[in-house]
């Protein structure tokens, strides 16, 4: 026995008539607006070679944490779903069983934000009308294989199916961007631009700094054993960047903390960085300065900076250990944005030039210190819901929580912050009916005329991306 | 003038049309499902000898925390209620004239889960029909008396009447356990069950510490002098539970720091705790190393652990110096999960042989901590809203907090963790209703499915609880 | 084009039929109500001199940080709407012009309390009843002028019209009051009572410190440079404000520690102060102490204490240097009031003769931390939801994380806290209407009757305030 799979109209709009009314009305304003995602993780070889993709599991299984952490959360193992550890351990290889393994599984995603991104596009993109379980499990394995390998389901004519404007991609410091050059130079319609991550080279305590700087150094011809010439460096690949359409930079730290080393201070860090002679602490330090580093060269060269504050990368060891980065092992801790970003907000708090995004894993900073900076100092917007937020639930109570303080006008637009290429669709569907949604509660309640709202809920699902983010 | 009582039958549910309809609908699934409590503070003896209740006060307004704490707050003494102070000091030994009392002052808890448990109580235990307040006092003292005297509401009458399938009480280390084996013996067919709690033995900051090794010693035949012959005693104790019933352990701190030493370095540290010559941060060090031998144990003899980390206990010093323990003095403090219990993790989160249920008091860390760490530890499984928050908005919060991230199936069902036995009924029923006001939402706005909302409905009532404690 | 200004008389109710229907037979029990202010910072001289207002620039935008907090966080310069910085730098002098420039930003105010307030404002005190836009600006701008030289609209008429019962001012410990007393000796029937607000004079780090400990020996005639003189000096201007109708404190603390220091260690601690030889963190241990002090008098003078703990005053420091304080630049930081105002409680909480009204901005200190002390303390009680949190979803939040711990008697009624007098209606419009929300959601669905909401919804709006402030 099946079950049907049936997307809602409505779905995600209140029951109560009013209010499913008006949302519906909001969303009917945006629900076919150009799609702006200006912070993600796809690939760019995706466009540059535009090759077709496999199948299910190594397209919407593998590269999604989400649904590895709840597989393994409920005693499935990545070995059973096909994932190699680094030890010499069984694992499964037939990728037809670890479909169905997935399949027989998909239950213990009811009601996660996961559930209703799948569900989307298994529906809208792959024309899916049953529900997947055990009983499906070969029929959508049969019918997403057979999908993928027509020419509709090759990346570029997914992006332009998607109706995307432009997107983002996120590339270390030290990419060379080969592939989104190649893009450029292809001639094809796409905006496909880079974004520029330097966390590896930033961070002192990362496995790959020494050889991140080697390779910085390479790169730009700069001498990056001087400080001057670190800094050289930098502000060199930032330009790289801004050469092949990057807007913005991006900054995972796992504290907000910044700190302004005067510049006889900052160079002895760096040195004994360098020396590999650090004192307990330095490295938290380095991040810190550097962050305000970065703020002051966004002034200069005006690129967006985004902070991904708080998460606790790879909290689960084992897993860690067993199957690397990016499996799902990480998890937040609260962060402290008041006392952290001080000393970069008394420098550049204030500064016309700056637009810097703060994203958070800790819903408890959002009324309490994200609404409040992002209400006073003309640099701070707040970026969406992120990572375990960004769901029905979690759109909602960022709306509620910031909006008294910080307004619409201080936040960035919808991003969807996701390397799962085929459910942007889904997720940008669902952060405007949740927009509409919210809109549709404050019109219902006479907080709102309903003309402010449509505006609004095109500012929210498209206009504030392409502002904030100077797209 | 007197005010009717009655339950409505859509009690707790939303008001809007479609999600009352809906809601009703999968209540109807669970209404009379059989009660799973496997947590909570009721007394064996009252199963073991079956004796009749005394009055309503000494039953249901003395031994409940939470009537004592809010009648205080509003400045209600407790010698005025009865209850007897260390000191010499007038307090009022007439019960109805105590009863009287609390009816007057009945509507201060208007709106909490106090007043919906007691009118639950009232209404279905004891057919009043009229609301408690001053001008009913009288009648409710003389019919909940007249009651009590019948037979039907002896304790194992109502253990039968109140469709109770199994109940776990929490009991010392120390407990021998008595009238668990009374009650086995009695060929009664109710299901008690203990629970190993040994805050005692193992908090070397308990009053009652050394007092309890020294049973510990006795009923174990263990030398607890030594360091293996301690941890013999506790794994003898457990032992000696499971033989009982026992399928879970429960531990109470006041942090959830977990700290993994050496053996030399834990056998060093109980040393000290002996000699009494402990270093300043020995109590905490230990309970938090004995975190993780309890854990370890469980993964060797299969017993669920619970942790209840966060209260301050007897915040309220002079309510506790002069009235004692379990008076409502407690308060919560901000928790700390994801930090304190890294090292249990890092050796047990994995294992699928251990099933550890966390509770909090702090519920800034469901969505930031407590649902990341379930939804990426096979161990780890999420306790229902615990003491303070086991109300209809605070079972709301859990779910909206928690269902992103962590899923239903890693939730471990309801336990109602009381010692009003004639409110259980009561607290199953708000908390499946509110489950079903949950699911209800969900449906409504088309993020799950009516037939899976119905077997959902059912897992949380009854099948989540059973399965995670194992019974 | 303009749009229409209406105040829909179910305005913030539920669009639920059910829900507004309840909401709205509560609010008619309110809305007429007198108003009580039992906190707020409007001018004494206003009431003493009944001057008229000025403008609708130095009347309603200029003293509103609420307003000028958003302007500058998207962009709008302080000297673009006619704050004189303390440099020689340009700014705006036609105040036509700054009311177009505000006129022409107000819809970054969407959604926002203050957009909520000024709209009430606009249209019930001046009649207005088109939106404020750029288009409506000057219409506004000179209607206010010539409403405002009306003598119905000087202060005394409108606290009449307002129909304010009492309103309580917040004036420093050594303002001598002169208008509390011309306004009292006037005859004028109106109750404006001074608040004693002693920071500056309790805060050794406050610029302020000694040049007010010096008008406070000119005013009490008291030998502050000793420990035993300042104590007396302070109960003396207590005594002096109570003659002046006073019945409460209120205390502006960054952190709610509290300590309490033996008769030695307070007098050294002073004595270092006043010779200016301060440790590092005297400071904060003043402060801390100084609070038991202030409770102590509070138990012997019967003046009910207010704390307002957690800002970050001054956070924005580009901001503080160019214009001073209260522009707007202050922050929220997490508070902790569980261990901080132990020492405190234990030695006053379970007082009768102590009121403690305790005010938070971190909203994670509702359930966790307030709710609880003000559900086992008879002396705490829980001020309304402040500041950032003053809005339809943040009073929401506020009952539904407090009231199944500490119930509605355990509040402390509505204060408006505010200096902008014209707004005053519209605040307590907003709050009863909010109350009757919460209290028409827990009627729906079947938590409370509806005799008893309609008692509740009488107390939040009316009797608490007075009953706790001693009114």
């Amino acid at each position: 026995m099946t079950h049907p799979l049936r997307l809602d109209p409505d779905r995600y709009f209140p029951s109560d008539a009013t209010q499913r009314q008006i949302a519906g009305e909001l969303f009917a304003h945006v629900e076919t607006l150009p799609i702006v995602s200006p912070h993600g993780h796809t690939d760019p070889a995706w466009f540059a070679k535009n090759a077709p993709f496999e199948d299910a599991v190594s397209l919407l299984l593998w590269p999604d944490h989400y649904l590895l952490r709840m597989l393994m959360s409920v005693g499935v193992t990545l070995e059973s779903i096909g994932i190699a550890p680094n030890d010499d351990a069984e694992y499964e290889k037939d990728r037809r069983v670890v479909w169905r393994r997935f399949a027989e599984h998909y239950r213990v995603f009811r009601a996660t934000p996961s559930r209703l991104w799948l569900d989307h596009t298994f529906a809208t993109v792959f024309g899916l009308d049953v529900r997947l379980e055990a009983a499906t499990a070969d029929l959508y394995y049969d019918t997403i294989k057979a999908k993928l390998a027509e020419p509709e389901f090759r990346p570029r004519a997914l992006y332009e199916r998607f109706n995307i404007e432009v997107i983002a991609t996120t590339d270390t410091a030290i990419d060379p961007l080969h592939d989104h050059r190649a893009i450029r130079e292809s001639g094809w319609g796409g905006r496909v631009i880079p974004t520029f991550r330097p966390d590896e080279v930033l961070d002192p305590d990362h496995a790959d700094f020494f050889s991140s700087l080697e390779q910085l150094a390479i790169l730009t011809g700069e001498n990056v054993e001087t400080w001057p010439g670190y800094l050289a460096a930098l502000a060199n690949r930032r330009a790289y960047f801004r050469e092949h359409g990057a807007t913005a930079t991006d900054h995972g730290h796992a504290t907000a903390r910044t700190c302004c080393l005067g510049l006889g201070e900052a160079k002895q860090l760096y040195d004994r960085i360098l020396l590999n002679r650090k004192n307990e602490g330095d490295g938290e330090l380095f991040r810190a300065h550097m962050l305000i580093e970065m703020a002051k060269m966004s002034c200069d060269d005006g690129m967006v900076m985004q902070l991904h504050a708080g998460p606790w990368r790879n909290h689960n060891l084992q897993l860690y250990r067993r199957f690397g980065w990016h499996k799902g092992g990480d998890v937040p801790t609260a962060t402290d944005y008041v006392h952290g970003l001080k000393p970069l907000l008394d420098k550049y708090g204030n500064d016309p030039k700056l637009t810097l995004i703060l994203f958070t894993l800790d819903e408890t900073a959002y009324s309490r210190e994200l609404a409040p900076l992002a209400g006073i100092y003309p640099a701070v917007k707040l970026g969406p819901p992120w990572w375990f937020h960004d769901s029905p639930d979690g759109m909602l109570r960022f709306r509620r929580a910031t909006t008294d303080t910080a307004g619409f006008y201080n936040t960035a637009g919808f991003n969807d912050d996701t390397r799962a290429f085929f459910s942007i669709p889904a997720r940008h569907d669902l952060a405007r009916r949740m927009d509409c949604v919210y809109l549709a509660e404050l019109v219902a309640t006479h907080r709102l005329e309903m003309e402010e709202a449509a505006e609004l809920a095109r500012d929210l699902a498209y206009n504030l991306a392409k502002r904030t983010y100077r797209l």
